[in-house]
């Protein structure tokens, strides 16, 4: 079946969450909005590229900090309203700096930061 | 640092997306929401709970198909707006009988189905 990105499910906004992994390891980088132009960009060009809610543009992830994310294979749940996409992560893909954004842990009701700054 | 579940980013539903991945192969699972009280049950019970959109109440993952997640450990993203919920994963995780609900796979501008039902 071809795939149309009118097919997804956007919220209210016009945006869906995609989860990004790394696709080597399977760890979990970080979650993003895209609409349904950075969808197509995103597949069009391998490039990763969210909508910036904030900044309301496309986000081209990696333009500024050269921390580009690859894409390996974009994937859609059950549902269709939410992506899971496959990455090759230059660098980190927080920008704190750490591979990962999810770098707080709970661990008996305390938060403990489990990941150091790439240097 | 203690956690308190309050100092979380809610969206204007007062939700938060939470992404379950498999503790052992970190195969992403799925994602749902949770509410400020799913976020606290969770971590008292050890069964991860979200809050679904559609019945309005809580849903204590497997509690009717028996296909449970219990707990490994929550982590929270830079942001604070996205929760990763590392979990033993009885079974499916998607309604659908399949693992994971991101079965299907954007591949040459086609869907794939990438995972059958488990039996």
């Amino acid at each position: 079946m071809p795939f149309d990105p009118d097919s997804l499910t956007y919220d209210d906004r016009g945006l869906i969450p995609a989860i990004a992994q790394d696709a080597e390891t399977g760890e979990v980088l970080m979650m993003a909005w895209m609409n349904r132009d950075a969808v197509s960009r995103t597949l069009e060009t391998g490039r990763v590229t969210y909508w910036s809610r904030s900044r309301q543009a496309f986000w081209i992830k990696g333009e500024s900090s050269g921390h580009v994310q690859e894409l390996v294979e974009m994937r859609v749940d059950c549902d269709r309203d939410c992506l899971l996409v496959l990455v090759h992560q230059t660098g980190p893909a927080c920008h704190t700096n750490r591979r990962s954004c999810f770098y707080t842990a709970l661990r008996e009701g305390a938060e403990v930061e489990i990941m150091t700054p790439m240097a």
